[in-house]
């Protein structure tokens, strides 16, 4: 018998509990597969728990999450709940102290997913966003002044520091080199406009360039990078970026891949526990139904197995999905598959138990 | 003769005085058919100017440049001067000092323009960004702790005032229902984590939204706008947002709609002196070698008239280069169009000579 990992499971709110399922499902036949083992231990929070009980994330939580070998994150949003609320004390909270320094968003469109983009195939949308995952906008800085009268100021303040940028470009130039495709790796600011954080992301770059004389670099701005991921996705091959633009151009990246039915990230802390989420939201609207695609949380398994060292079960899982996406999905669409949830989550697991 | 408008023109660097040149071209011929004079007072200012004499925008230049009736902007950039010196101290400096607190960014796709998007008509995509232009992340503010060492931190700050916002978001609802479409405005933020900055906004859309009972209104972060602009542009009709996100987004609108060949915009200041331009920079490589589209240029003309009120001759502009687009380019991308510069601007301006 292979290794044991201990994986704290998050199912959260609306579907995040059915894609789940499904994910557990897929695990669960890699780990028969390849012969190691999971052993779950289920976290009841998000909106649900927060109503019920006025509590988001404990520090007791915290601990025991950390003693995990990894996280598997169903969504976090609920309907009832404030904006804001949950994201920044839980999610957020969770890659804050954990210190989920990366957040890794491959974008790749599979074969039979539909994309937006006109006369783009597998071979042009395949690359890798490296957002950094504690720091800038995301810092919760800022405050109010002459809060709600004619003369309000409200300020938002980006805190970056050359050794959390320093640690995240780092990753992203190992993550390229390792990746072994085009070894390029573009770095994505707005070095004309927000001259002090980009002055540092751009000193930092350039420094830590100078230890991978075997990585081509690239600068670009996060507008020209949003066009260029549209118009011409086969530039990129390693993007890495701050957590703010990289929220907006895994988003995107997203979309140009076929949706939140198949996108999912990585919170990574190489030092710590990780956690792995498909990106996708708890879609209120689709709860119980059967209808949410599971794939995204699959994929999200994939890349936790790759984390943990179970790279051929990862390739299964993932080579899995994509014959299930193939032969299978009328559409990686919510509502539209063709079949249901656990279906998909059934056969993606039988594919992997014949790999 | 009609009216007398005082034109500053700021053809600036690389393919900038090119596509002024036809900008103006087409903006004479609108001139006398509709019977309207132009005076036209040329700045040489930007990265050649810069380089010869240090200086690049000077009290006494701004001081003119608010008497004109509006400016003209070619594009600003060289590739011998360090990104954010002209960035910041003209192009934003003009922004600034002539509190142009709108950027004003229509996205329209024409017929027979190639957009990346599959499956979307002009119908589809038809939208406008209201960008708030003075404020934000662009205001510059900011500083480094311990520069230069390991312990470095580099903060950017985002300021947003409540007289600001509330002027653009009114400038907004007051564009919505005079647009006259769907009569639907879409706030674009990021009230989940910048809470500060967000609230503010959300705030302020809620109060002014009041005076606008006929205006339907929406909320979007900036990760799922991108997203929804790539899958369903058909969803907006008018979108507000910051001045960093704005300026994302906007790009990207850009290249849906068929890239910088075509994309215009305006700097509005409603009570002072406004300038347009369009967006696709100084296209270093492209210079001097009639190979830029000047589309874009003449449809900042376009928007400058609209802008003046000589609305008569803004909408013969927009037709004829719409004709030009349908009938005579190849396409609208440099080097691409089947003809050159010169002659997609005398082509345009003898459609608006006939209209
Ligand atoms: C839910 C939200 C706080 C989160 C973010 O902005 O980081 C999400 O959009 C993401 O990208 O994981
Ligand atoms: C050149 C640059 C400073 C400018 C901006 O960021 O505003 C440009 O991208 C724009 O959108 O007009």
């Amino acid at each position: 018998m292979g290794k044991s990992y201990n994986i704290a499971v998050i199912p959260g709110d609306g579907t995040g509990p059915e894609v789940v399922a499904e994910g557990v499902k897929v695990l669960n036949a890699a780990a028969a597969r390849f012969g190691f083992n999971l052993d779950y231990t289920d976290y009841s929070l998000g909106g649900e728990h927060y109503k019920a009980t006025g509590e988001i994330l404990n520090d007791d939580t915290i601990d025991r999450l950390k003693k995990a070998d990894a996280i598997f994150l169903g969504a976090i949003g609920h309907p009832d709940v404030k904006p804001g609320i949950l994201e920044k004390g839980l999610l957020l909270k969770l890659r804050f102290t954990c210190d989920q320094y990366i957040n890794l968003r491959p974008v790749r469109l599979y074969e039979g997913v539909y994309t937006p983009l006109k006369d783009k195939t597998p071979a042009d949308i395949d690359f890798t966003v490296v957002r950094e995952n504690t720091e800038g906008l995301y810092a919760g800085a800022g405050g109010f002044l002459k809060y709600g009268t004619p003369d309000e100021v409200a300020i938002q303040e980006s805190i970056n520091t050359r050794k959390g940028v320093e640690r995240c470009i780092r990753f992203a130039f190992e993550y390229t080199r390792n990746r072994n495709k085009r070894k390029k790796l573009t770095l994505c600011g707005k070095t004309n406009v927000l001259t002090f954080a980009f002055d540092l992301w751009e000193r930092t770059f350039h420094d830590v360039a100078k230890e991978y004389p075997d990585i081509e670099t690239d600068y670009a701005h996060v507008d020209a990078i949003c066009m260029w991921m549209v118009k011409n996705p086969e530039w990129f091959d390693v993007i890495v970026t701050d957590n703010m633009f990289g929220d907006i151009i895994t988003d995107l990246g997203a979309m140009i891949q076929g949706g939140m039915g198949v996108a999912a990230g990585g919170n990574i802390n190489p030092e710590g526990v990780s956690m792995f989420e498909p990106i996708g939201g708890s879609a209120p609207k689709y709860t119980g139904l059967g209808v949410i695609n599971p794939i995204a949380a699959i994929m999200a398994g994939s890349l936790m197995l790759e984390h943990l060292g179970e790279s051929a079960a990862a390739d299964a899982i993932e080579q899995a999905a994509m014959t299930a996406i193939k032969k299978d999905l009328k559409s990686v669409e919510a509502r539209k598959m063709g079949m249901s949830t656990a279906e998909v989550g059934a056969r993606v697991a039988a594919y992997v138990a014949q790999s």
